[in-house]
């Protein structure tokens, strides 16, 4: 396998854009990321789009082909791909592995969604598309439900409380407040988080990410390119895709997605670093609770004690293992498919020492995405060269 | 990259499966692809999966890792690719290319639709995610009105006639006539085509495909693994993955679809043969007029006589080149995600010298799946070990 760099990034905010289609917003990402380098875009090899509901929520698909055509890309093969919300991760991994087989020696990874313009119960039956219907569908179940046991199990086995998760949600609200791309950022406090709307118990309206529209791209080289390109190249130390259960009652158990701890061992195996050696954390909260599994089920933290870890500070910016200085899904907003390529974007600007919530020395970088149940994950180390 | 050989192959026929869900019908071909070979299903070490529009009309998406645990594989990725009509393609180009650079040493492709249940205005805008809608889609263009077009043209320029399209249509319906898998094969003449319903200028009902529920399944292995298993192993010779325009007003020539004659140009070049050296051809009839402009795009036939070897019955399964031996999409039926996967279901039983409808002396062949107003093409070479 051959090193991988990603070099020119681009993305749209993330929020609400009534005026813009999702071509255009895939579009306006991707054609940033090429013009970053000042590669020519008929040297791009292969195009791989993350998108989950496109053909639920706006009735186009062919989207990676549409792409292509609106960037002016060669007969190339342009390639959608979907994973539910670690649709982005995936497009990411195989535009990674199309330069690391040889396949190509320029590669275009891009995720979008549009999701803003459906009213709620459309989105929500479209969000549903990424539970087996048959099984967890029918019970009435949503993601809300679903992130709701979670909670409730973790806090029956660890103690975990309300203010230890509102410790989530008020950091990653605040980190948004100093990234422009947020969707969602607040400087709040505890009680308002606690006053919010409940949406599922326990969890109430703070605790859930928004629903988004938006768009990311990143151009992957060769190491050859990379030292051309006009812009720092960071390698993709290792780009990892796992599979869980699709069906919540598959779950070996609900306080872990097995897809994620799978998904890391892996990923630090291949990059040759171990959880200590990371810097921050790009993770999938999508809901609050979510981050406090997730940094267990990655190793960066020890197995019980994500709500501790939340409570101290400890995954602040200035902590010993910052999470989400992006602001992540809760703050930053959650364009499904976008999202995934959307962390290595936050990523790649701190591992160049541009991020506007910069991670002070970040050399090494984790991003994580995690599809539905858990039935599909996206690990990614990034590295500077001089890591 | 390493040789890579289909062994195992399964697939439900095409048509009305009232009682079985999308899942079902997906793990049905895929074990049954499996069990033919005898390889432990926790060898898989890849599954892509091509689908086009669960989403809309079923609401079900994260097929491939559904799919995946109904199996009992492994935690491996599993990816759900979508390009329109060719969707099934590139999911077998992608199965192929992770064993082909070593990734892994068996990968499964699965394709599967499930149509039938939804109304015809529902199917017709499902289908119409497959076009710009922008551009196309907003001028209440549909597919047929595309390729009622393209004939309008071919007319125009090659004298193409009625009679002559009929030919395509007698030959696949009778091709169908001994294949189990087809839907709506049959015995009809010119009259009966010429007589049944107008559906779009000079379209009539028999020139279009039916609407369709299927799957179909491939287990590709490395060439180690080829040697142990207990079926006969066909080389993937080359598999090729292109794009063409995602808008009418963007093809340079309606009468042709440039990704094709992209496609099919690399695929020769890659697998080192000619199109003469081909036995026979599974390509992408959506329409009747389509066989008689792909086979042009292929190379097989020249440019401009694509109606003449059709009246002269030289693509029959005893003629010059055999096209649609399973009686293709017009005959065999068009689950969309499903039928790229079908192809090559077919081209295997051929060159394994099994198929109900043989092609006498079967030795390559080539497999033609094209998306949308052909924005995704996948062309697919399969061979013989003795070719």
């Amino acid at each position: 396998m051959r090193k991988v760099f990603v070099t020119g990034i681009g993305s749209t905010p993330f929020g609400r854009h009534p005026d813009a289609d999702i071509q255009a917003l895939a579009i306006r990402a991707a054609d940033a990321a090429i013009r970053e380098t000042g590669i020519d875009r008929k040297q791009v090899g292969a195009l791989y789009l993350g998108n989950f509901v496109a053909g639920p929520l706006v009735g186009q698909e062919v989207l990676a082909g549409l792409v292509a055509d609106g960037l002016g890309l060669g007969q190339i093969p342009c390639t959608k791909v979907e994973g539910a919300c670690a649709s982005g991760g995936i497009a990411f991994r195989h535009a990674a592995l199309a330069i690391a087989t040889g396949l190509c020696d320029v590669a275009l990874a891009v995720g979008v969604e549009k999701m803003t313009r459906a009213d709620t119960p459309t989105v929500t039956a479209a969000l549903n598309c990424a539970m087996d219907n048959r099984a967890d569908g029918v019970s009435g179940l949503t993601f809300p439900g679903l992130f709701g046991l979670v909670w409730k199990l973790h806090a029956a086995r660890y103690g975990t409380t309300r203010s230890d998760v509102s410790s989530v949600v008020r950091k990653n609200k605040a980190n948004g407040l100093r990234n422009p791309l947020a969707q969602m950022a607040a400087d709040i406090d505890d009680d308002a988080i606690h006053n919010s709307a409940l949406i599922c118990d326990p969890l109430r309206l703070f605790d859930c990410c928004p629903v988004s529209d938006g768009a990311a791209a990143v151009l992957l080289v060769s190491e050859e390119l990379a030292r051309e390109c006009g812009v720092p190249a960071i390698e993709v130390a290792a780009s990892v895709q796992t599979r869980g259960s699709a069906r919540i009652a598959g779950q070996p158990d609900l306080c872990s997605f097995d897809a994620t701890v799978a998904a890391a061992r892996k990923a630090f195996e291949i990059a040759g670093h171990g959880p200590s050696d990371v810097d921050f954390i790009e993770l999938h909260d999508c809901f609050s609770i979510a981050e406090i599994v997730d940094s267990e089920d990655l190793g960066v933290v020890p197995r019980g004690e994500g709500a501790i870890w939340a409570r101290e500070g400890r995954t602040r910016i200035d902590g010993d293992m910052p999470i989400n200085p992006s602001g992540g899904l809760l703050a930053k907003g959650h364009p499904v498919g976008a999202t995934g390529i959307g962390q290595i974007y936050e990523s790649v600007l701190q591992l160049r020492g541009d991020h506007p919530n910069q991670v002070r020395g970040a050399r090494i970088a984790l991003t994580h995405n995690l599809g539905g149940t858990g039935v599909a994950c996206s690990v990614n180390i990034l590295r500077r060269a001089d890591a």
